[in-house]
């Protein structure tokens, strides 16, 4: 049940053979409130768009044989009918020799199979002189011509933004059925942190993860539920576990998951049911002591205390799983190339993880500096730095002046 | 007050100086929901963080001076003075030739000023045995060393995500100060839309741009109010623009800025208040008619009907000023290069926008492929485009096989 260190690529396949994480559900929301949200099945048309022919310019829809030849010098004499109204059924109809005046977007008149421009005309009182000829559908958008009665329009999967909401509008939807968000139990243990918006007793330090990792489960598509600081015994902390599978459809844990003797997450977890902990740390750095659990249909990830590695797995292993859980395709981070301002170093034997800050040099182009955060649990680390370089667990070093490819915590600003 | 077709340059110069947008207003929310957030004034830290100097280790807590010289077969011998709890003041001194048990995080008690490992040490009862020397300060976070009393931790205008929640949550905050979103009304006009999730009547088409407009406006850190489809008459049209600019800060309006007869939204704006109507039609394709107006102190912005038009010109004109409005900085959209698929022509004398799609050749690489919008409306434009290109007026074409740069809709996904 506990297994050994396992590599990143171990742990990865791991973690998804695993939990084999899928989408949980579907809920039917207002249109206007889908931004970001995940279509949660294909979106067919259930009416050809446009709905009918209609003009795509002001003028007169005409029999376009009735303007064979016409020109400036040989213009075509023709009958006015009558007035296409926008927004309304036409109340005419064009027959041989005659011609209807329309607008921009009104439906073409039975008869009638082309516009000519209001520009090609000349009109007293019920007679057209037309200067010019048209083919036929010309300046005519033909029924379905967008989208055909039954086509999918948007596929199952689809992040809805302004496109996709104007689409799915389109063909006439105030409502649309899209993924629910999964939910993460979000709690921090450890004997020194207290939470934020309390007093600060001696000797202790604010919590930062239960924070930090709870934004970064907005971020992911999921909907976090705060659960504070939890303490560090094996009671409460048991009780704090059961309470937060109950509330959520997955649970985020950080500190005590390293060596000290007070390090019970992992037993604590594994005690509250199968098949428990299947991953019991990955040779990364940081973040080595990361242990992952399922409990039920529900996991369990246990990140260590230090803010920028419990910030940097849940990223790298628990950000795929929650989109996928929301009905997302698990996103690759965005990342952009730059040159090592130094040597960088892996730790032996571990995918290594270098927090870097990117600064635009003339010279060199985009730099990538490392920001050091060390032993030290620096918190400055996460605000400075911009993204991170990957080091192969079988390379010592990136050299000064080498080619990096930093994938980025945040894309633009 | 009506002004001749501005270009594209003068329209952007012309909108910063009348609107002069400048951020709303502030309000303190939960952190935990800052997520996306716009921080309303610099962060900085009452306290040292760490609050106080702190083991980065499991060892003993000694003076440096008394390990000195001390290796494998030199051991010093210390007495163990007492424990250090993590999460509690030291309740011990140590004195010379003493240490005191401590854990990684606890504080170093008064009189000690570094910390063994223990691996370092033997301990017999309350003999220690130190087989190696350490340095003062040799792993030690000293107080203040992450973060000072005082320092800046973050800066105003920064959009707060799982990192700046985190570093806002390690200075102790539960609660932020953000600036308040602006709100924009959205409202369609145009006698042939009828609004979604109602019957369609013959001769009548779902109308787009409020619900794409609506959405556009979450995604630039504003807040949507929905006002449905107006009909294209003159008293109606004024009642709810009188109604959008009471209950909002900005308007957004489509349709009927064309040179119809029933065009009438420019004059109706013009005649709502002071200054009234400044901008009126830009030289660009698609979007040409785009109308600005100031009312008071809120900004109306009218775009033409065609829902790939009405957006596009959202996001290049009106987008900066809401992320203004937003206390953020107006960002440039993400763009990435590609080759021109074929020839793409501008319209003549106008900044021309080209919605492209993009497409991975395996010889050419990233390619640019003009998705047709034209005269028709073409709703499946909106969703089928990943971006555009920007052909300048005084250019003709973009030649294919040319390099060119594609604006994105959306990065990723």
């Amino acid at each position: 049940m506990f297994r050994k260190l396992a590599t990143f690529e171990e742990a990865k396949q791991l973690i998804w053979q695993t939990l084999q994480p899928k989408p949980l559900g579907t809920e039917q929301i207002p249109l206007l409130e889908a931004h970001n949200r995940v279509l949660a099945q294909d979106a067919t048309s259930t009416l050809d768009i446009p709905p009918f022919s209609r003009s795509t310019v002001d003028g007169y829809a005409v029999k376009a044989q009735d303007t064979f030849g016409a020109d400036e010098n040989q213009p075509v004499q023709l009958k006015v009918c009558g007035l296409v109204s926008i927004g309304e059924p036409p109340m005419v109809k064009v027959e041989k020799g005659e011609a209807a005046e329309i607008v921009t977007g009104a439906p073409i008149p039975e008869g009638a199979d082309a516009v000519v421009m209001v520009e090609d005309t000349q009109r007293e009182d019920m007679e057209l002189t037309v200067y010019g000829s048209v083919t036929q559908n010309e300046n005519v958008m033909k029924k379905g011509t967008d989208i055909k009665q039954g086509e999918t329009v948007l596929q199952a999967g689809r992040v809805l933004g302004s496109r996709e909401v104007g689409v799915l509008a389109a063909v006439g939807n105030a409502q649309v059925k899209v993924h629910v968000a999964p939910t993460a139990a979000v709690l921090s243990t450890g004997g020194e942190v207290t939470e934020p918006g309390k007093p600060l007793p001696s000797g202790k330090i604010y919590d930062i993860n239960a924070y930090s990792l709870c934004t970064a489960v907005w971020e992911s598509g999921g909907k976090p539920i705060y659960q504070g600081v939890v303490p560090d015994e094996k009671e409460p902390l048991r009780q704090a576990l059961k309470q937060a599978l109950a509330s959520a459809d997955m649970v985020l844990t950080s500190g005590g998951v390293s060596v000290g003797p007070k390090d019970i997450i992992p037993a604590t977890v594994d005690s509250l049911g199968e098949p428990g902990v299947f991953l019991s740390g990955v040779a990364v750095k940081p973040g080595k002591p990361t242990t992952v659990a399922l409990i039920g249909e529900k996991p369990v990830f246990s990140f260590p205390g230090h803010p920028t590695s419990a910030l940097l797995n849940f990223i790298l292993l628990a950000r795929p799983i929650i989109q996928v859980m929301a009905g997302k395709q698990p996103t690759e981070m965005p990342s952009i190339s730059a040159v090592a301002d130094r040597r960088m170093f892996s730790a032996k034997g571990r995918r290594t993880f270098v927090t870097v800050r990117l600064v635009l040099d003339t010279e060199k182009g985009l730099v990538a500096e490392p920001v050091e955060s060390g032993a030290s649990g620096a918190i400055t680390t996460l605000a400075k730095a911009d993204g991170f370089v990957e080091i192969p667990a079988n390379e010592q070093f990136v050299d000064a002046g080498e080619k990096v490819r930093v994938c980025l915590f945040r894309e633009g600003t």
